[in-house]
C-alpha cells in the first residue's frame, strides 16, 4: 500500500508531528491521461514551511487532510497518458509520498512532469543542480541581481543547496565570492567550491567578519537567510548594489516576529536594488540555464553535496533538519 | 557683514544648537570665474540630517567649522564669470547663508548654478515643484518605481514637499493614490490635491487603516518615512510591486536603532522590487520632467504649499521643524 505525508494543521513556530501525519494512500485506478510514478527521491525545501502558514498571499498553502506536495523524481510504472511510457524517468511535484498519480495536461503544459534527458548523471541531480535549486541559483544571480564578471558577491547559507550552486556559478563567471555558513566544516566545504572567503556566522559577529572579508563592500547579495545577514548586506552594499531575495529561513518559523534592521537606511545613498524572486519567473531562460550548467555538472566541474535520508518515514525529520542546519548541500529522501 | 550657519559637531539624535552656530562670513573678494549671490530663499530638507552623521558612506558629510550647504535661490550681485551677469536669478547649492560666493566651472558643468528661466512664477518654486522636490517626486515615481496608469500608489508623508508633488503627478498620470499624513488638517490637504484617500497615521493603526483604504493592495510605494509605513507596504504589496525609497525620516535622528519589519518576508512571494534613489541619478530625464511638470505649475493645476520662516536666524528652527511635522508642503526660509 502506498503511503503519503498528510498536512493536518497550521504549525505555531517550528512544525511538529502534530501538524502532519504519515498514512496510507487509498488505491486509485488510473483515469485517462494520468501516470503512476514510483518515486525514487523526494525533495524537502525551506519554502515548504511557507505552505504551512495562513499568512495572506504567501505561496499557496497545503490543503488540510490532503497529502503534501513537492519535488520528486521517479519512474513511470503505469500510464494512460500520451507521451509517457512505463520506464520513463520523470521529475514532478507530487512528492511527500512513495507512489504518486500525476495528471497530464498535455501539449507541453508547464505543470506536466518533466521527462528527464538520458544524461549519465544520478537521477536526483534533477532535484538539485539541474533542477529547482540550480535554476534558483542561476536565475537569482544572473537575472534578478544582474551579476557580472568582477562583481563582489555575498551569498548566505552558502553550504546549502542553492547557496553552493550560487558560489560555483559566480566563480565560473569571474566574480569574487564570499559565502557564509554555520561552522568550520561547512565553511571549509564552501571554500573548496572556490569561494574566496567564507564567514562562519557561529564564530562571532557576522557584520564584523563580513567587513573584514569584504573590505571594499559588496555589489551583489544573494539572500537565503534574511535577518542579520540581510542587515550586514545593507551595511556593506556598494553603490548600485543588487540584492536577490531568495529566502529568509531565519524567520520562517517565527513569522509573527519582526526582523530588525539597523542599516536599511543605506538603501538610499547606495541606491540598493532589492528584489524578491521565484525561479519560475524566468521560465524563458531555462534553456540558457541548462546550456550553461549541465556541462559543468556532467564534467564534474560543478560539485554537489547531498544529505540523504533513507525511507519515506524519515521525510519529516529531513524537512525539520533544514531549520537546524542539519544539511550540507541538498537535503533529499531516498525511497 | 554676511553670515552663515556653520557645522560644529555631529549630533547624537535630534540636532541641537550645540551642533551648529550662526556666525559672520569673512569678506572675500571674488576670484576669477566666481559669482556673488544675494540669497532670497533657502531650502531645508530632511536629507541634510544625513550630512550631519558619520555613518560610513552616507551622503558626503558637512565639514566641521565650515558653513553648511544646501539649495538656495537668489540674485547675482557681482560676477567675474562668463555667462553670469548682475541681476541674473540663479539656483545653487551654497545655502544656509544670506550671501554666497559660488565657483563657476563653466562649459555646462552640472555643479554650476542653474540660471532660472524667465517664467512668471515665484522664484522659490525652483526650490520645490520645479526643483529638487518636484524632480525627486517625478523621478522616483516614474523612473525608480516605473509607475503607470492604473497603478495603485501609496505615498507616505503625502503632505510634505515631495509627497504632495507625488500625489499630484500620480493623479495626472491616471493612478489611484493613497497618501498618509499626520493629522486631519494635513489629510484634508492631501485629499484636496486629488488623492483618492489619505490615512492619518496619528489616528490609529497604520496597517489597519491602509488595508481598509487599499483593499486590493498596492502596486507602488513611494517611501518618505520608512519604519511602520514601509512595513505596511510590505504587508499589502501586490505581485511585482515596486518601492521607490526616497527617505526614511522616521529614523534619521535614531540611526543606531533598528527598524523592525514583520512583513519583509513578503518580498519573495510578491516579488517586491525595492530601490533607493537620488533624483540626480536621472539627470538625463530633467528636460522630460520640466516639460511635463512646468506647464502644470504655470497653469496652477499643480498646487503647492509652503511653510516659510523669515530671516536667516530662523533657518535651524525651520530645519528642526521637518522632524516634528511642523511643515505642510515645502519648508523654506526667506531672507
Amino acid at each position: 500500500m502506498a503511503r503519503a505525508w498528510y498536512f493536518k494543521s497550521t504549525p505555531d513556530g517550528l512544525p511538529t508531528l502534530d501538524n502532519v501525519a504519515l498514512a496510507d494512500l487509498p488505491h486509485q485506478d488510473l483515469g485517462p491521461s494520468q501516470i503512476r510514478v514510483r518515486n525514487a527521491y523526494l525533495s524537502v525545501d525551506p519554502y515548504m514551511r511557507g505552505r504551512m502558514t495562513t499568512v495572506k498571499s504567501y505561496v499557496p498553502g497545503f490543503e488540510v487532510d490532503q497529502p503534501m506536495t513537492g519535488g520528486a523524481v521517479g519512474e513511470v510504472i503505469e500510464s494512460t497518458a500520451e507521451g509517457y511510457a512505463v520506464g520513463d524517468k520523470v521529475m514532478h511535484m507530487n512528492g511527500w509520498r512513495d507512489e504518486a498519480i500525476v495528471d497530464i495536461a498535455g501539449g507541453g503544459a508547464p505543470t506536466d512532469p518533466q521527462k528527464l534527458p538520458p544524461l549519465n548523471i544520478p537521477i536526483q541531480t534533477f532535484l538539485h543542480n539541474l533542477g529547482l535549486t540550480g535554476a534558483t541559483a542561476y536565475m537569482g544571480l544572473m537575472k534578478t541581481a544582474s551579476a557580472k564578471p568582477g562583481d563582489i558577491v555575498f551569498v548566505s547559507a552558502a553550504a546549502g543547496a542553492v547557496g553552493s550552486a550560487v558560489v560555483q556559478i559566480a566563480k565560473k563567471k569571474g566574480m569574487t565570492v564570499i559565502g557564509s555558513a554555520g561552522g568550520a566544516a561547512k565553511c571549509e566545504w564552501v571554500r573548496s567550491l572556490g569561494a574566496d572567503a567564507c564567514v562562519d556566522y557561529k564564530a562571532g559577529n557576522l557584520l564584523e567578519q563580513l567587513s573584514a572579508a569584504a573590505p571594499n563592500g559588496i555589489d551583489v547579495y544573494f539572500d537565503n537567510v534574511g535577518g542579520d545577514h540581510l542587515d550586514a548586506a545593507f551595511a556593506l552594499a556598494r553603490d548600485y548594489a543588487r540584492f536577490a531575495i531568495c529566502g529568509m529561513i531565519d524567520k520562517y518559523n517565527e513569522a509573527d516576529q519582526g526582523h530588525e534592521f539597523k542599516y536599511i537606511l543605506r538603501s538610499i545613498p547606495a541606491r540598493i536594488n532589492m528584489r524578491g524572486f521565484i525561479f519560475t519567473d524566468y521560465a524563458e531562460f531555462m534553456p540558457e540555464f541548462l546550456a550553461e550548467v549541465a556541462p559543468l555538472v556532467l564534467s564534474g566541474d560543478m560539485k554537489m553535496q547531498e544529505t540523504v535520508h533513507e525511507g519515506l518515514d524519515t521525510t519529516f525529520d529531513a524537512f525539520l533538519g533544514l531549520f537546524s542546519g542539519a544539511n550540507t548541500g541538498k537535503m533529499l529522501v531516498r525511497i
